[in-house]
């Protein structure tokens, strides 16, 4: 018997399928089957991002398992409500794919969606399909304040502490690992199939009064950029101190690079970059890597060395 | 010179041209730049729908200008919003597109999306661009009861009175002029490029003590499916007193169909379905369409006929 395709089930029978087994958190009023979703906000505000992953651009169908993508879909959104020090409530989905898609990737993706979400107690809540030559997840989520203010990206003074939470540069070492036909080390391709985004470091690093944040997606250089263009304050980093995860630098070595560009080049991987007034001691999990200081022409100075590029992911353009 | 795309300005570039234009409502506490946007939310929680539109699925480039797609994208969300009897406050809209597409054709989509959401006083506080081969929108809406409870699908009863507000099946006609390779009667054209949802026929009813509703974005028959298996009753809808418009009518006469069918079928107006129950006034905007009967096999029942295909758009599969 052949394998069951999202065309051949239909988009009412693939929607009941999807959402018969969804788990329900308390904030969700309304869940997934009316015309929207209706999610209680105590604080009088919601957080509120949307993040679009499409395959070829985003993922591999042969380098990553359909609950992989949902994960990796499900933690691009639910990472920034963490860089506002927000703990996300909601997830929605939209999702066009081919109708030769078997109705297990759907469901397994869906299952992927979920599991990350339930890692800081959200749900899905509502969603969408359509047809589509090309498999693509948009994926919005939603999230509280609890009461705190919200870190921007515009706060970082000069004197202030530059510190960072979470992984860099092992999603970029994974894919080039994968990229030269490697299948090791495991832990970095496992790193580039699903990030590991350090959520609890958000509303963390708002207690202990972080001024300035943001999630890391397109690289430390290009996302240290867009913190210090919104702050008006060069942000500077020192890479000197940096211990290099003994796997990468071996991928590095095998593969004739210098990881520390992976480190500060690489996306996806969802740290938290944030800035502390002097003198604060930096929540568990942050680690200082660098300072802000004034400046005319706001930017990044690595290692001494202002960097110009944006050196990071950007769609469209090849790296200016 | 040639027209300047996409890939040629890239990511940030086309991000900051897009945002620098939107306008910004009481709402929105934080709008466009930040990792998330914040909105206010007055009644403790917030309606939250996704849809999604694909190029060659839901729009041709070649029959709708890049605004029309914009508009039409946002009805889509905003009409399920008024939908459960809320206010639209903001949208978030994920966007893919190939490079080469021109930046004038994602300003002008832009400009659509917002001039749809002015109309309910919303406006778009946060996005993501990538590259895809196949233009899609995702657009998350985000809405407000003001204090009212929702209109649920679930809450029609036997007794109960049906009525619609809003268009039935003109953009079918309309995708059907424009197939048949016609130019004319414009007016169906313009519907199918750009629907009119009767987004205040939606609080309106909820205050009018509205016991179900549903926006009618997949046809007649399809949507009050939807709500007699979600109130486990039958919906029975009588066409004898219908005015067919005059321009539907002589559509229908050139291209030999029956105007009733893309009426009872047709999807995309986002007419709003609603049962009342029996001896209220129905709120201006509304027309009674038929009632609601008890039934141990809920369904949707037309001149006496029950009709048990979907009679309308659905994703993947021909019509049942």
């Amino acid at each position: 018997m052949s394998e069951q395709t999202i065309g051949g089930t239909g988009e009412f029978d693939l929607i009941a399928r999807i959402t018969e087994v969804l788990p329900r958190t308390a904030e969700v009023l309304i869940g997934p089957g009316d015309d929207t979703a209706l999610v209680a906000t105590h604080s009088g505000s919601v957080l509120a991002t949307i993040d679009v992953l499409v395959e070829g651009v985003h993922f591999r169908r042969d380098w990553s398992s359909a609950t992989d993508v949902g994960r990796k879909a499900a933690a691009a959104s639910l990472a920034d409500i963490a860089a506002m020090g927000g703990v996300a409530t909601a997830l929605l989905v939209g999702f066009a794919a081919p109708g030769d898609l078997p109705v297990t990737w759907a469901l397994e993706c869906t299952a992927g969606l979920t599991a990350e979400a339930a890692r800081v107690g959200a749900c899905v809540v509502g969603g969408d399909v359509a047809a589509s030559s090309v498999i693509t997840l948009a994926v919005t989520a939603l999230g509280d304040l609890q009461g705190r203010s919200p870190v921007l990206r515009s706060g970082a003074q000069a004197g202030h502490v530059l510190a960072v939470a979470g992984r860099l540069g092992w999603s970029a070492a994974g894919l080039a690992v994968l990229s030269g036909g490697f299948r090791s080390p495991a832990v970095l391709i496992d790193a580039h199939r699903v990030p590991d985004p350090p959520y609890s470091a958000g509303p963390m690093a708002a207690h202990a009064g972080a001024t300035a944040m943001i999630d890391v997606s397109d690289g430390l250089i290009a996302d240290a950029r867009h913190l210090a263009e919104a702050s008006g304050v060069d942000v500077v980093i020192d890479t000197d101190t940096w211990n290099i995860p003994g796997s990468m630098a071996a991928a590095a070595s095998a593969l004739g690079v210098d990881p520390r560009e992976w480190m500060l080049t690489g996306g996806e991987d969802h740290a938290l970059l944030a800035t502390f007034p002097a003198g604060v001691v930096v929540p568990v999990g942050f680690r200082i890597i660098g300072s802000v200081m004034a400046s005319d022409e706001p930017g990044v100075i690595v290692d001494g060395v202002r960097r110009r590029g944006l050196g990071g992911h950007v769609h469209f353009t090849v790296e200016r």
